[in-house]
């Protein structure tokens, strides 16, 4: 990598510790508990749709989740959903809230490997208190410089970020799953970019797209990175 | 004020702008919804009880109010409250979420005054992207030098601030509504505190003490701040 680079930014989310298969477990259970009105694919459809028109005034994580999953029950039952039905749901999210994080493999290593050498960062989105509870479970919180907590993940935010770290553009890295949420915005804003795909990704994350960066690398997984610094 | 201060720290609901009262006019609303199964300030009990219960898994703002209304209204009409009420609830929280940002009279004057001899943060806890949407509506951002959105406000998290902020307790001044949240832990950090009391405080936020205190000063409205600075 450059030696210009100084700070090392790590999404959270599927990229330090699983997540996605929590929530698409969640999906299914809701799923299943509407298949008398609807299809399997159908009621996986209609929550998608509902979350995407949410997210404007929602934003990310588990409570805008819960929400959209309410708002489905009711629109595609008519309205015939029985409350208790509803009540299933607001508990399927609290169990939601109290998973256990489980670190990717090789995750530690990494990041006591990198630690001396560059200030390490966390720039996740999602709900504030959600995101912290998880990274005091992972045990990592030593291993950060800086927390940031962005309610979005656009170029925008990662600008801000890297203005309120107090260096160049050049000088930022960041390690995420998530080509349009993490690898993007900061490669176009002139920073360096390391993809980690996770085996799910969450439909409204999703781009169709190759990236052929001279600051980019794509990976298999967090393991590999120590590789590349 | 001690000419040791150099941060000034704001609170934003209730001490910068409006907004309790509409919580209030909503949890108003949820009581007429559900006046045919109990009276209205039973329901309100019930809504509290149930707030307090899930701050701890859901933490603050919108969302959570949204969830602990929904979850009211199932249980204490033992799951026969009609799933089209429940969509009023919800868009009761979307209506709750999309409303305007009223100033309080004479901030933008005060902030004004103190920009040049102090640095100025906003220090508020709550919904992430629904904090961010109401100071940008605010037109407020440009007066402060650092935006910290917290999970809580306890001790701990502020000594977390100034410790970022980089600086001493006794250069950090907060100013709120709040005892609890935004004067006492900073009193006990050694730091300073201006209360300005609002004319409404959630009952969870409530407290039953009078501070005397040396770097304590209480206020009746904003704009005293400025012969006191």
């Amino acid at each position: 990598m450059s030696p210009s680079v100084r700070i090392m930014a790590f999404d959270a989310d599927d990229t330090l510790w699983h997540n996605e298969h929590y929530f698409l477990e969640t999906e299914q259970r809701f799923c299943a508990l509407l298949e008398d009105y609807l299809p399997h694919h159908t009621v996986s459809r209609e929550l998608l749709q509902t979350e995407i028109k949410n997210i404007e005034l929602y934003g990310y994580g588990i409570k805008a989740f819960m929400l959209s999953m309410i708002e489905t029950a009711i629109r595609i039952t008519d309205g015939n959903v029985r409350p208790s039905t509803l009540e299933t749901i607001i508990g399927y999210g609290k169990e939601l809230l109290n998973k256990p994080v489980v670190l990717m493999d090789g995750v530690e290593h990494v990041l006591q490997s990198l630690k001396g050498k560059y200030r390490l960062v966390l720039a996740t989105k999602g709900d504030l208190l959600d995101q912290e509870r998880k990274l005091i479970k992972s045990g990592l919180t030593s291993y950060f410089h800086h927390i940031e907590i962005m309610s979005e993940k656009k170029e925008g935010d990662f600008q801000k970020l890297i203005r309120h770290l107090d260096i160049q553009p050049s000088e930022f890295a960041m390690v995420g799953n998530s080509l349009k949420s993490d690898i993007l915005p900061v490669l176009n804003l002139g920073g360096h970019g390391f993809h980690i795909p996770y085996h799910i990704t969450w439909a409204a994350d999703k781009i169709d797209t190759t990236v052929d960066h001279p600051q980019f690398k794509q990976l298999q997984s967090i393991g590999e990175l120590v590789h590349h610094v």
